[in-house]
């Protein structure tokens, strides 16, 4: 009974880390359709979002069954209650990669990103990316080290994001107001991306030593 | 041992309703310390969401509790697993009410929203509460019916956040471009808000029934 249970989980582990390979490639194609301009990766970006919602269907759908054929308790089940929250982060994560990639498309072919503010950009996106990297090797490992160090990039994407606020008041190369709006979505955007990377890694503290953090 | 469950299950309940109440309450005061550039509302708002997310942490902790004593399953197991999104929920909203609220409070005693704008802000807010006096309800009374109604609010929302969006870039009173980023993440906050009470309503028909919504 037991063994087939960590099998269970087992499986169920692996369409998570199948879920963030996803959600890592959809935040990487949606800043380079972003920066870039390029409305055929960013059409590519809204339609495989379909593919992360049904995944963290699948995967809820598989921890409730778990659950109620094993009725886990202590760790086990603060490893399946974390994994709907960890699914939640991750398809919220998806969607706002979407968002970045529609934000690519309604303004295509003009880029949204002007040339003062392109660097600023790149580097949240860049930052993103690395937080979720991490986010990842936190669930795969358990590596509750790593999870309490997220804090500190998350940290950096917050300064990324007054910079770039600060690049657009300053009208750095703003001059529309709607590229101001676009700009400030996109930065709250990524700014969210990083929070839901964080609260994973806190998630799996949790999960691993029952301690709540953040 | 199953009055004793359901006992329990009420005591969450009535706490869920608490939390509720709370948000509700946070929501109503950050829209009026917003539109009347109330400082001290504002201030009451931050400093009172701490009390929401002890809440919420207390919950959490109750609902995992009961479930490692009694086991429950289908019915029950829902009901559990999905007061924990929901308290996800009102905690997000919590946090979306306080920058509401921080936004008042930052450009104190100017007004954040221009004349112009003030009649779709006044409109977001009332959605806003509307939408959420009906998610409680909906949760209270497991009103599917009601459930299922607030898709169409939450149009609403989004058209008036389109509305108001339409505004900055006409530069309807919007001269600043920062006076334009505080109304875009305004809005963002709005309609995010939104979207968490229609969360809590496709939870509950997801609990009451066992169907997936949204």
């Amino acid at each position: 009974m037991r063994n087939r249970f960590h099998e269970d989980l087992e499986t169920v582990a692996g369409q998570v880390g199948e879920l963030f390979g996803l959600v890592e490639r959809a935040i990487a194609r949606s800043s380079r359709a972003l920066l870039d301009a390029d409305r055929e990766l960013a059409e590519a970006v809204i339609s495989e979002d379909l593919r992360i919602d049904l995944l963290c269907r699948q995967i809820e759908a598989e921890a409730i069954e778990i659950q109620m054929r094993q009725q886990p308790v202590a760790r086990d089940l603060r490893l399946l209650l974390g994994v709907h929250r960890i699914v939640a982060d991750l398809e919220r994560s998806g969607d706002l990669a979407k968002n970045i990639a529609k934000q690519a498309r309604r303004r295509h072919p003009s880029a949204v990103v002007p040339s003062t503010c392109r660097e600023t950009v790149a580097s949240m996106a860049q930052t993103a990316q690395s937080l979720w990297r991490h986010a990842h090797q936190v669930f795969d490992e358990e590596d509750v080290e790593t999870a309490r160090g997220l804090d500190a990039e998350d940290d950096q994407m917050d300064s990324l994001h007054r910079s770039l606020l600060l690049a657009v008041i300053e009208g750095a190369g703003a001059s529309e107001v709607e590229t101001a709006i676009d700009l400030t979505l996109i930065g709250r955007f990524y700014e969210r991306i990083a929070d839901h990377a964080v609260a994973i890694a806190h998630q799996v503290v949790y999960i691993s030593t029952g301690e709540v953090v953040g």
